[in-house]
């Protein structure tokens, strides 16, 4: 899956992941009365809602990219009918061809991690039949529990030929509480990044790891740091847009060949209706404003991968 | 919901909380085939029999307990039914009386903890009502990312007068990766323990404040370290009887009030049954073993606690 990856960054020369987070409030109103009308103002009616709303930006844009992030948080705040419209966002993604990263920062002690990486991953047993439960083709992980948490998912992956992203470094304001509190004169994100990159070593693609690392946008210093820990893992880069990271933080993160960086934006495309910039296709016409966030994206990034030349 | 806990705790003196972890093959053979008769060997079926399996257990315990803790990640190796197979256990848990410990370790940036804090503690709106997600009565909750990702979990918990379990020091074997590593000459679990008792000054219940920390029982001198470094946070203590933890390791997560501590037995429990101790209950009595093994751990803890006054 990290060749598919690798290849598809190439085939649409664009190292971008659209995060597919609706909140109830970024859906427009036609599509949640649509919803509405045939499930009520329930919790099954808000999945509904975001469905829709997730299945018109994935046909407006998936010609343009390599790889969609569902955030599971944003379905599971909607319950069991949530859940559903992620499986089904999911699904929807994989016919369209996309890579799916199921941003679901999981992690527990091992046989925890087991399950979990099976059930995201990988295949279940149920008597002489086996399944996939989510199926999605990377994950993000947490690595606060060590290796016991990480090793399960990395076992599944072996199996499944699928990928991680570990969270090193991560894009938000507090993230430095403890991930930049030194250890013997480093950054705890140093560390973690010494063992994804330890982790990835024997896990290896054609030119990438199947251990890859989050690290935000928001941090481009050290993201130039831990683009030389792991030269090998594809780094997952939160943070871009809504959280305020630019096409020119980003060089750093790339690799000369000019891969092994994946930049996601979230509200940024998914809501791009909402800001000035794409104000004329209206709330009607929402996925195309979002069609149009995604190439301004894309030449963002890549006009400044091509400045750095 | 902190004074429930410990209301609850003194009634049944007992200060246990039974882990509802099913793997599929702790299950009797004729729960299971019961459950794929009616929905065939499927997600479904699988997640009809843990579903069963869980019900029986509660049914022939929940008078010796104060509260149950069921792990997600047990339920979403199952995709989307068994994530209504964790709703129907949490539910059928609250009608029995049951504090639900959402054992989910959660953990993302601001807006995306939120989104997790809403389903899984908290209420979501759609139009003009309101819903609640899966509606457990507290979460553990992974805090690699820093404030930013407890904050909106203590939000939603002030609001729902719920409760959080912030991981500090886990029971794994490789807990101690990054966990122990020193800063300034103290272990990282130490920092996050300190950031816990500062959470959770400012939002208390009559005795406890509602931020709690899982500390494992298989590191009883961290346990009693941590102890005093949040003395008016409840602990969570996984590890005991499968993982190794012993009543006589446990003495010092308790405060001299008998309180403080909450221990977590899972596959000693629902699956007493295999053990040699209980075999003579049987497989088809599995409920009953569970129940003994539950009298068993009270008995355990509370007599290292006696003996230790």
């Amino acid at each position: 899956m990290i060749n598919k990856l690798s290849e598809k960054i190439k085939k649409t020369n664009a190292p971008i992941v659209v995060g597919l987070d609706p909140m109830l409030d970024y859906v427009p109103e036609h599509v949640k009365q649509a919803a509405f009308k045939e499930f009520g103002e329930t919790l099954e009616g808000a999945s509904e809602a975001i469905w829709q709303f997730n299945k018109a930006i994935v046909d407006a844009v998936y010609d343009l990219i390599p790889a969609v992030k569902p955030q599971i948080a944003m379905y599971e705040q909607f319950g069991v009918p949530g859940v559903v419209a992620f499986k089904k966002t999911v699904d929807y993604c994989h016919e369209k061809g996309l890579v799916v990263i199921g941003d679901i920062k999981r992690g527990d002690i091992g046989s925890t991690s087991g399950a979990y990486a099976v059930g995201h991953l990988g295949s279940v047993k149920v008597g002489n039949n086996t399944f996939k439960g989510f199926d999605e083709d990377f994950a993000t992980i947490n690595p606060y529990m060590g290796l016991d948490a990480v090793k399960p998912f990395i076992d599944v992956c072996k199996e499944e030929k699928k990928g991680l992203f570990v969270l090193v470094k991560t894009s938000n304001p507090s993230s430095g509480d403890f991930q930049d509190r030194l250890i013997d004169g480093r950054p705890l994100y140093e560390w973690v990044g010494e063992k994804v990159n330890e982790w990835g070593s024997t896990h290896m693609g054609d030119s990438y790891s199947y251990v890859g690392a989050v690290v935000g946008a928001t941090y481009p210093e050290q993201g130039k740091i831990l683009r030389k820990i792991m030269p090998k893992s594809f780094i997952l880069v939160p943070g871009y847009g809504a959280q305020g990271g630019q096409g020119k933080d980003l060089v750093h993160f790339f690799n000369e060949d000019g891969l092994g960086a994946i930049v996601n934006s979230s509200r940024g495309i998914i809501a791009a209706y909402k800001q000035d910039k794409y104000s004329k296709f209206g709330a009607e016409n929402y996925y195309e404003a979002s069609r149009a966030a995604v190439l301004d994206m894309i030449a963002d990034i890549n006009g400044a991968l091509e400045a750095a030349k």
